[in-house]
């Protein structure tokens, strides 16, 4: 079995200027991965991964993480189809994040509520320093790509 | 003083389809905030905002954070000149991650190490499956865009 093997912490030199991941999880075991599309750059998503699944995504080039909610593995696309080929994994300085650019398969969105990102909805700038005035959002994203329920619980 | 308001928690319909700012906050009371090049949309870096470092950036347009390690506030660009101008922050589905599209002052660079981003490095893809092999990184900056000493720590 391929078991590609990730490095211990180094000191803060090996890990900022070095060249081995030695990535860092946080006190529940995950790191964030945040995933942008190969093509375009866009964000798509922020999803979780633990060593385990780290190492799935690095092993196979499909993206594994750890759903946070459902406490279990989650290959993304098991479901939707929209399965996300991995191009380029980055790290950043201290490690403790990642960066994964993407290709989707699939109807090519990515969030589950049927838009092509997760980040569809903008934040209303105008009147937001004002005092006990609740925040808005407005859609960035206009149509969604597809009908979740036409996706999810078919059963 | 300004203080906008963020909404609490609403159900699932209204946080993934509602136009409201109704953000979940972790266990540390912090959200995940990915920021990236207004002009280019290249991720710059992640960071970590409170309630408080949310609203601060709301009213003023300037990314704060939390700094997980110093448990402080932070004002990026406070010391080294690199203030992120916010012109759009976007949130997920499920309002547990933010994206900052920003523009940023001073030498432009966002890194502490001296890169333009905190995600100068990728992960090695050849071998990456064998076991036993440490995963490697290369770089994908190949200048730094300034000295970091002679930013920082030069009292």
């Amino acid at each position: 079995m391929c078991n590609p093997q990730l490095s211990d912490r180094g000191d803060k030199e090996t890990v900022e200027n070095g060249t081995l991941l030695m990535p860092k999880f946080d006190s529940d075991g995950l790191i964030a991965a945040v995933v942008t599309d190969v093509a375009s750059g866009e964000v798509l998503m922020v999803g979780y991964m633990n060593e385990e699944a780290l190492k799935r995504t690095i092993v196979t080039g499909e993206a594994w993480y750890w759903s946070r909610s459902r406490k279990s593995f989650w290959k993304k696309g098991e479901t939707s189809g929209q399965v996300q080929t991995v191009h380029e994994i980055l790290t950043d300085c201290d490690q403790d994040a990642l960066v994964l650019k993407v290709s989707v398969a699939g109807n090519g969105a990515t969030c589950h509520v049927g838009y092509r990102s997760c980040f569809f909805r903008k934040v209303v700038t105008s009147h937001n320093g004002a005092s006990g005035v609740p925040v808005g959002l407005v859609p960035v994203e206009t149509e969604k790509v597809y009908d979740p329920a036409e996706v999810y619980n078919k059963d």
